[in-house]
């Protein structure tokens, strides 16, 4: 099924471009005989850290968007930049799909200015998936979108009950809306709204608030906020996880009982610690554009970019798009 | 100084009462021998608990505010409640402060209602000390205001920061703003302009914005936020702990060299979790009242509310209350 899905991967984008960029776009394509990759970046630079395989092309773009850059100006203004090229790609038709772990404030830009909306979704969602105890709590938005209007958490709602069903491989996902409580008191007017508006919809399985300490404990399979709160509460979790290791690593170092202790509980602590590895769980797609647009981690090495080219994958192989659109259009 | 400082004491609020908010009211005695404290709520039940002392003193209360009930219209409503009846001690002066392990909604709604706002305060807010890496980082709101004016923000910063230098004994605490990204450009509107506001008072030492992740680095003394959002963070922070705990458990269960592992260790995962026991913090102010009104941890045994008398008693003989006043009316 040679050539059947066609990705545009930012060979530029991310800490660790774009030799690990490339190795990834290398190993996939010996994992998955049925795409094609197309790097977007300088020729030069991808070819000097690139293994030739005949499904994976180069498409030249000489500039690059840097993290600090104002995210709009930059999608804007650097035309030939190599995630722009990716993203006007996908906006051709050329592929179906992009990837990029460069700066997520531009590929959310370039995914709403270059590969546009989907027809009615007024707002695009930055999902992740979070692994709970027994399941995986796929969150959206955590920063596409900063504030909210309740129609576009109703349409979070839509489109994170598809991705985890059709991507994710939950039969009949709940989605919860995060709130201050889980009393139907609480939340403030726009969630209050939100759960009112998913509510008198009913195609969806819809189980109400979910408190921020219950996201982990397999209560939800979509959980639903503004930009805003989501990237807060995504960070705070991110931090915490990295204080703890810090904060047990320097207890650890004061005794040699402890230390050995440690060795001996490694395997466990990495066991655990995989089940967060965003290696894992292939990106963060931008919801609600015309295109499978996913954001890599920044520090992503070749195995993450495999991830999310699997993640984008799938994606395209079960029309997402098309998928969202029944949906929304309902 | 026997009797200077006079605290009013929910003896009916919280999981273990009234034995353990007894017990902490003795131990506190024994501690502290300048304050007095009033326990409010059913005498007979008090008494076949506590062990009497010249200091502890019993004001009788027949009803109990139930933590499922609606907030304010149980403070309304229920006038012999314990929690009501310690709140209208501080309201009427026969003492300074009172605390409760009850409802956090409860006593929010008791705070305005019946202790009263500060003058020039509009919005109270609940301020929780999160031990980080090098320091304490205050953060309010964490749910008595939901959703905020950047005036209300604007004097959360001012409260928390006198809260800080005079309780916590932070020199000259840095206050931070919680927002989605540290570049200027980011926040929603309220925190922009909360930014702008903060910016131009000039009195305090303020550092812009920070991150999630930045919160347990000691990157801030004071974290500002909405009650919406600082809820939301503050609950996936102790559910991640908590999940993080069974999670591990659950690995170290698999294997006998993990568990042997884990004895060794046990000591410095102790001294970690200490850390962020809610024990040593002493409750939750809820600043902005004409009172030391402190929440203890609805868990709370004896430690935590000997710790919680700890805070009230030091906030009144710091003079909280004038403090911020002075502050406001600048």
């Amino acid at each position: 099924m040679s050539g059947k899905i066609t990705i545009a991967l930012d060979a530029m984008g991310g800490d660790n471009a774009p030799s690990e960029i490339c190795k990834g776009a290398n190993s996939a394509c010996k994992e998955f005989d049925d795409i094609e990759i197309i790097l977007t970046g300088d020729t030069e630079r991808i070819k000097s850290c690139l293994e030739p395989h005949p499904r994976i092309h180069i498409e030249h773009a000489c500039e690059i968007i840097d993290p600090d850059e104002h995210p709009a100006n930059a999608i804007r203004k650097k035309r030939d930049s190599s995630l722009r090229v990716a993203m006007e790609m996908v906006r051709r038709g050329d592929a179906q799909g992009c990837i990029s772990a460069g700066s997520t404030g531009a590929i959310v830009a370039g995914g709403v200015l270059v590969v546009g909306r989907i027809e009615g979704i007024d707002r695009p969602a930055l999902g992740v998936p979070i692994p709970s105890m027994d399941n995986i709590a796929f969150t959206l938005d955590v920063g596409a979108t900063v504030r909210c209007k309740p129609e576009n958490l109703l349409q979070f709602a839509q489109m994170g009950s598809i991705y985890s069903r059709k991507i994710l491989g939950v039969p009949n996902p709940e989605v919860k809306l995060l709130s201050n409580g889980s009393e139907d008191i609480k939340g403030d007017d726009t969630v209050l709204a939100a759960r009112e508006l998913i509510e008198s919809q009913g195609n969806l399985n819809f189980g109400g608030y979910i408190e921020g300490n219950e996201v982990l404990f397999g209560k939800a399979d979509v959980v639903v906020c503004e930009g805003f709160n989501g990237n807060i509460a995504l960070k705070l979790g991110e931090g915490l996880i990295q204080g703890l290791k810090q904060m047990l690593s320097e207890e650890v170092n004061k005794s040699l009982m402890a230390k050995a202790g440690m060795l001996m509980l490694y395997p466990a602590v990495k066991k655990l610690l995989a089940r967060f590895s965003y290696e894992k769980y292939g990106g963060t797609p931008l919801l609600g554009v015309k295109g499978a647009v996913l954001k890599a981690h920044g520090r992503s090495k070749s195995p993450a970019i495999v991830s999310a080219i699997s993640a984008a994958r799938k994606f395209i192989a079960e029309d997402g798009i098309t998928q969202i659109n029944r949906e929304i259009t309902k």
